[in-house]
């Protein structure tokens, strides 16, 4: 799987919001399925199902031999989507001086 | 829609590497769908469908009122992706740090 394959993944993966919030809550502490499914009031297998969405973009790793078997969240795609970001920093940051010099202009327009 | 629906239709929308390229495109230069479809080897029905994926989510804006038509992209939900990653920034940072002391524990394992 190159790069571009993993994105699709990674970005497939945080489009739901039961899965971000799994990550949100893996980036607390590790957790089982069991604890991960407590505060979503879902069943234990659709729960597994965004697990393996998950797992499957590399964002958590379960640990098979434990008893506990906990899943833990892997940051390293969440950095991959930052940089992708960063890409376009010069943009919005362009657009946000505009938005600014335009607001600056409107309370003093003797502003230069 | 809310926050998260918005979310949601970004990272659905950043899932595909056409649609990756169409922004990358877009951030050089506004363009209309034939120059769009241009470097893809797509049909332009395609690049449409592609091209309505990324409006929905916010992503691009297309003028309808010129001859040219051109699409012109939209930071702001890149923006909030990046915003969105950051909370996640302590956790990578921490990992590196901590792979980081295990390399220099190797190359010198006097280093305290």
């Amino acid at each position: 799987m190159n790069r571009s394959q993993q994105l699709d993944q990674v970005f497939a993966a945080l489009a739901h919001p039961t899965r971000r919030a799994i990550l949100s809550r893996l980036a607390e502490q590790d957790a089982n399925v069991n604890e991960l499914a407590e505060p979503f009031d879902m069943s234990l297998p659709a729960i597994s199902k965004h697990l393996q969405v998950l797992e499957k973009a590399g964002l958590i790793t379960k640990e098979k031999k434990a008893q506990f078997r906990p899943c833990r969240l892997v940051p390293e795609p969440l950095e991959a989507v930052s940089a992708w970001t960063e890409q376009y920093r010069r943009i919005w940051e362009a657009r946000f001086d505009a938005m600014d010099d335009i607001l600056k202009e409107m309370k003093d327009p003797s502003h230069e």
